[in-house]
């Protein structure tokens, strides 16, 4: 078995987490990937801990089953090979905002002037459209402009604040990667190609309004926008007598139960919380009176009751609990491997599980140019010429 | 121009929020999908704020671009009728736990004898290869069994805390929609369906390892899981004189801008703080600077002078502010429609541009079971059986 994109050929002129991501999944699911970096590298490549230079963590957990080739499009040579290898390609993505693509030839009009069958995708901050398509966008912005930070500052009852995680960026990987996809089915029907533009912007927003559009989802408004039950400050991980457990009574049955072991039976007809209508009413009462049972037993007491009962639970999870968790380890989660260069590595593996395709390591994360004169013969170039175009600084290989 | 799914039949078979944001945005994309609805409804009906019973607004932002047909699963009758549906369909979707698949007659094995052509997604909580897999699952313990809610507490030097929208769900229903499109290309070059398994609490830990998995990237590992940049207390909005501001001096010259404009040009020069290397060293004194600097101007002074120097920079949006933001208005980002039977309503739109392929809104969100006659006469039932269906309560109509 090979994986469902098998024969997809994708050139990824991004950099750092967004589009490095939507390249990686691609890579995992058997797209060959050419990755194109500036002579400096990706940035990513020394943010934070590693163990040679140039092959931080952050590069290697989102570079992997991509070859590396650089280009220092600010010279027209490098435009050149560029153009020579998009030739042969079936997805570019990248994510310079409209001028600076124009400026280094990397357009969609550029670009599909060479090959019309190419699909090209630009993951910018903001749609082109409109006004603030020209701003830098960075994942805490996004976060910001785009309601999350401010959000959480609801919920918290406390100044804005970030999720710990690239979620503006990530959100747009994947919903990118899902437009690029479609837009290679339809070209599988009409045999041509087209420009994608996912603006982080905007998927924010989206991912964010299918809950929080409330009250303004009626014209007038039947309300203030904002999901109750998620901005509830009772809706948190409880506390029980030594610790942390979630719990998620769902059904009317789930809470009869719930109330009968917490010794308050009697709770379970109050007309506040008898069914899902009430409950959804009075979410804040529930969620309070929920913390304060909770408070009364142990981790360990609730956690058999509730596995028991089958009353939905988890327990909370510190990145430490994760790389030792059981379930995870029963599926192999997170794979050993050798690194040619960097030794024995981690990696997260891909959560798709597909029954007629596979997703895995097929090659580790790049050293920088370590495949420039590879791609670079691929594309045609002989080694003569490879040569003048690393003495120019055009391209260069990995260092020795 | 139409949708780049168009011609692509879905049969939806999950609730909440995973499954029909899925089916959604396939929708959107110009797919026809069949949303299979139990008598009760999918439960979103009658979450939040309506103008009628079972339309609420979390359901309206769900399932727009879909049909609706009631099948009580529970009945043979109703699984016949599912199959006869099948036949004639590309993608299924569902969030059945493998044994109540295998019991209402849905699982891969079942569908795919009757059409071998058929790509069927199962979003489960946990993938059925490891020990969690009959576990029940809901985002809030997602959230905490995969690491968020812990991460947030290490952020907030406080309790685990949940991120205020169902980020696991939706996390979830973009990389099995990714997923589903890979398969789909597949299919194009085998001819051949298959089952795919998309899990919810390892999809959260791919998307959260990308940038955790610092430390433990490396075996023996290097130092700590946990990414320090996103997780330093200082990376927040940050309060000016009168407010707050997002601020992300990002390369050496945004920086030296920055801190010439706060008043600090010394501090540029500072071993600590001279380039990318030593700011990601230093995140925690570099962001209690630049917060303690940021509370010395008002926000439209920060703003105008961000602007100018091109230092990436956000205001904090509440809903509020989305709903009336200025170029989500230039790009008509929210829509308002008439909805046949629940009158003026606002929709947040599909975010990615396809330059040759539209997004659009074709269908209102239906009512329960507004399209069962109409599916089962396709399917190929006369007008007497699915008359006898209604009777059985194997389906049912709309309210009158």
């Amino acid at each position: 078995m090979s994986g469902p994109l098998a024969g997809v050929r994708v050139l990824d002129m991004s950099t750092v987490i967004l589009g490095p991501y939507i390249s990686q999944l691609m890579g995992d699911w058997g797209a060959e990937v050419i990755k194109v970096e500036p002579p400096t590298g990706d940035t990513t490549r020394d943010i934070g801990i590693n163990r040679t230079p140039g092959m931080a963590a952050l590069f290697l957990n989102l570079n992997r089953n991509k070859r590396s080739i650089v280009l220092d499009l600010a010279q027209p040579a490098a435009q050149e090979a560029l153009k020579k290898i998009v030739k042969d390609i079936d997805i570019v993505v990248h994510n310079f905002r409209p001028r600076p693509a124009a400026k280094l030839g990397v357009s969609y009009e550029d670009l599909s002037a060479i090959n019309p069958r190419l699909i090209s995708c630009t993951t910018v901050g903001y749609g082109s459209r409109g006004r603030y398509k020209d701003r830098p966008a960075y994942d805490d912005l996004i976060q910001g402009l785009g309601g999350l930070a401010g959000l959480i500052g609801r919920y918290l009852h406390d100044d804005p604040k970030y999720v710990p995680s690239a979620v503006a960026d990530k959100t747009g990987s994947l919903m990118a990667l899902s437009a690029i996809l479609a837009a290679l089915y339809q070209r599988e029907k009409t045999g041509e190609g087209q420009a994608l533009e996912v603006p982080m912007f905007e998927t924010l927003v989206s991912f964010l309004m299918a809950e929080h559009l409330t009250g303004p989802a009626f014209e007038p408004p039947l309300g203030e926008a904002g999901y109750v039950r998620q901005l509830s400050p009772n809706r948190r991980p409880f506390r029980t007598k030594d610790g942390f457990v979630c719990a998620l009574p769902y059904t009317d049955r789930n809470w009869r139960d719930f109330f009968t072991i917490a010794g308050r039976p009697d709770v379970a007809d109050d007309p506040l919380f008898k069914d899902v209508a009430a409950r959804t009413e009075n979410t804040a009462a529930l969620y309070g009176l929920l913390g304060e049972l909770m408070e009364t037993r142990t981790t360990a007491e609730w956690l058999a009751d509730f596995e028991r009962l089958d009353i939905p639970f988890a327990p909370v999870s510190s990145l430490d609990d994760l790389l030792a968790d059981p379930h995870l380890a029963d599926i192999e989660f997170f794979k050993e491997y050798d690194h040619p260069t960097e030794g024995r590595l981690r990696m997260a593996d891909s959560p798709a599980v597909f029954s007629k395709a596979t997703s895995e390591l097929q090659r580790a994360a790049p050293r920088l140019g370590e495949h420039s004169a590879e791609v670079l013969r691929e594309a045609g170039y002989a080694d003569e010429d490879i040569r003048k175009l690393m003495e120019d600084g055009v391209t260069k290989g990995p260092r020795a």
